[in-house]
């Protein structure tokens, strides 16, 4: 019998299934944690909202009434894939999760989620999570990467690469062999999927793009430790992911410093709430309205010189009418910073139609700029030319927004955030909060991964 | 506040979310039945393969121990979503099930195992899930041509197409609004996925794809139930599906014909147990082998002249190494049509690496033909020449392979092959075999949509 040559173990593949805690170095290690606080609070803010809540509804009703794996935050277990699903589905919300540049790709939202469900389910330790998670996050920042940005003009990264991610996470958690998580990366690849069309009429679709991510990379993991196989070369194959969805593609970015670049620690934290695209002009903005002391008043025109991707991702939303889709206009971002130093749930909730804002938001324009769209993903310089009503022409300029590894936040402020986007989430009380981020700090010494917040076993 | 305008309904939403099975004409009724049985029949033939079963097991570990919906064959229930999952999966392992012509796309696999889940929860009589699957066939179809040949080219349509045509299946049932129907749709093409990649390998990813198809389908409609909100335009909007995933997409398929062109019954059956890219030339060699009385030593060489589709589906499988893939070998088929007048289920398990078939098998060659590539997919021509070694230069041809809409099979015939896939399975006995077949064939006067074999719910 004729066999098919043996096939060959991808790198990647072997780098997730044999990650330990201990190969990942001390600093890494602690802004694994950092991003770990930073992701439950994300969950907290957004468990509550109406398309969040429709997607546990529908996992709730379809997985068993008890299970191993909590439903963060609703009083409710299920199963893994159940509460991947549900908790998947709420990181995302807010839109006050990590990012990572380089790839445009939301690691926490399809990491954390399947890797702590199945960790509750399987007993796992702190530190096998942690490790998981950070198999998860090399991998999806690498496939993200890989995928480039024609990929990301239509297709949403965190959803299509996430389903790599989540299954990489979960994979390392089942124990998986290097062979097996080559098999579980064809199943993820081949169900990766994610549209940005959304985004033209502010449909709910970020919600279910995270959810189905976590669902079905954990099911891939699952499926390989069960035996069943996937496409060897789902990456790079003539009819593979990159062939379906990318026409510039770098299968080079897969295997990129696997075990001494470590992107996981490369990822930003998000301090305004709202489409990481508007971050750097914001911040621009922001510094030269200090720098020359500009009232609103002062403004008559601002132009955004920014990357292709801003202008893809935000250029359809002209005139936002949800909140929602008031974090992809440029022009309401700016114009909350502008208001109020800064663009935050709040401020979004109650001003993105208020007067001032809509009038502000009328004279921002995005212009394609040569050095910004270099630099993209890599860096992500913003900046901004304003136009005054006395006639003068300024510049503003930041190189690394806050919240980027070089201006990365301190844990008191990773814990502050945390908690006020627990109380804006409104799903558990202030000192339920505070006490379940106490505890998420010690993830690395627990010896079996409990539940998060309160008991919601019984 | 400003509101977006008012999104338009589609056609294709506006038929799905209103179609009565009195709309559907009375032969098309009836075609649906038979479509029906057949499919009952291919769940029968897969349902204990080793793949199906690692997704049985997957989907009744995350599922309740119990449910509303009957996992086939397997002596348990589960959720709609589970059932789904699991019965998917088993639809399609046999490659007995059915096929659309013009989509190259296979409507029972993805249509009837999330139609009958949510049936059998909801209490829907057997009209209303006929109804409901001639929804999902007609949306599944005309997604599928409308998404072209480019896109067969990279993506298993079966998976892509089908996560739409399940969402239609189940949005009907569940009584969707068509602007419910419409979001359904936009939440189903986001997550529409399968990459053809896994057969290189002869990997596992066919039975993940009806299963996800199925899953993330039926996920659309529910959560389209709840107010989940999906792209208005997810077909031809600017990010949406055919950006995404086609260069050749032709928006004008979308509403062909509705309620006047029943696509469904333009679906063929297969007669032969092999990728459907196989039959025509498979037909094609027994035309001319009878026509000349050639027996196996007479030929020397035989060239398939076929379309691009062929030959990017069956192209890389040159020396097939499990059963499963040796139904993607353009040799290996014809080889056991020659031996035994019709390769069937039984000859791909004893025979496929048989010294005589192997020896015949790489006698086979395939060419591409403008004639039979032009009529596709619209007609699938069979064409062969056949070298005999005595010098003879010999011409086969069939304009419509047997299963075809002109060329179709009896009820007669429906219950044999359902009969015989029942028996290959193993999963029921003879008895219970005929007895549930006896029943489907009756589903047209079920008040309520019970269990299909035996009594599973206990």
């Amino acid at each position: 019998m004729k066999q098919e040559p043996q096939a060959t173990i991808h790198p990647l593949a072997q780098f997730a299934a044999t990650l330990q805690w201990s190969d990942v170095p001390t600093p890494v290690q602690r802004r694994t944690e950092d991003l770990w606080v930073d992701w439950f609070g994300s969950v907290l803010a957004g468990c509550k909202a109406r398309p969040v809540a429709s997607i546990v509804r529908f996992a709730l009703s379809q997985g068993p009434a008890q299970g191993p794996s909590e439903v963060i935050a609703q009083g409710a277990t299920s199963s893994p894939m159940m509460a991947a699903l549900a908790n998947a589905a709420a990181s995302h919300f807010a839109e006050q999760d990590d990012v990572h540049n380089g790839s445009v790709f939301h690691p926490a939202a399809v990491v954390f989620p399947p890797a702590l469900a199945v960790a509750q389910s399987i007993g796992a330790s702190g530190e096998q999570l942690m490790a998981a998670c950070v198999a998860g996050y090399e991998v999806g920042i690498r496939v993200g990467e890989f995928l480039g940005r024609s990929h990301y003009r239509i297709f949403h990264t965190t959803a299509t690469a996430g389903t790599l991610a989540a299954a990489a996470a979960v994979g390392r958690l089942l124990g998986l062999t290097p062979a097996q998580m080559q098999h579980a990366f064809g199943s993820a690849g081949t169900q990766s999927a994610g549209l940005w069309e959304f985004l033209r009429t502010a449909a709910d679709s970020k919600q279910l793009h995270t959810a189905h991510a976590a669902a079905a990379g954990l099911m891939a993991a699952y499926l390989a430790q069960d035996g069943f196989t996937g496409a060897q070369d789902i990456f790079t194959g003539p009819q593979g992911m990159a062939a379906g969805m990318s026409s510039d593609a770098n299968p080079a970015k897969l295997a990129d410093g696997l075990g001494t670049r470590w992107a996981t620690a490369e990822t930003s934290f998000k301090w305004h709430a709202s489409c990481r695209h508007t971050h750097p002009a914001a911040d621009a903005l922001l510094q030269v309205m200090q720098q020359h002391g500009l009232r609103i008043e002062d403004i008559a025109r601002v132009t955004c010189h920014v990357h292709q991707g801003a202008i893809d991702v935000l250029g359809p939303v002209t005139s936002p009418s949800t909140v929602h889709q008031s974090k992809f206009s440029m022009g309401t971002v700016l114009a909350l910073a502008a208001r109020f130093g800064h663009a935050g749930l709040t401020e979004f909730d109650a001003e993105f139609l208020a007067a001032d804002t809509v009038a502000l938001r009328d004279k921002v324009a995005m212009a394609l700029d040569p050095e910004v769209d270099a630099a993209y993903p890599q860096r992500w310089i913003g900046k901004v030319t304003v136009q005054t009503t006395d006639g003068r022409v300024l510049h503003g300029r930041v190189d690394e927004p806050k919240g980027d590894p070089g201006n990365t936040l301190s844990r008191e402020e990773i814990t502050a955030k945390a908690l006020r986007l627990a109380d804006y989430g409104g799903a558990v009380g202030a000192q339920a909060a505070q006490a379940a981020v106490a505890r998420l700090w010690q993830v690395g010494s627990w010896p079996r991964v409990g539940t998060l917040v309160g008991d919601a076993t019984h």
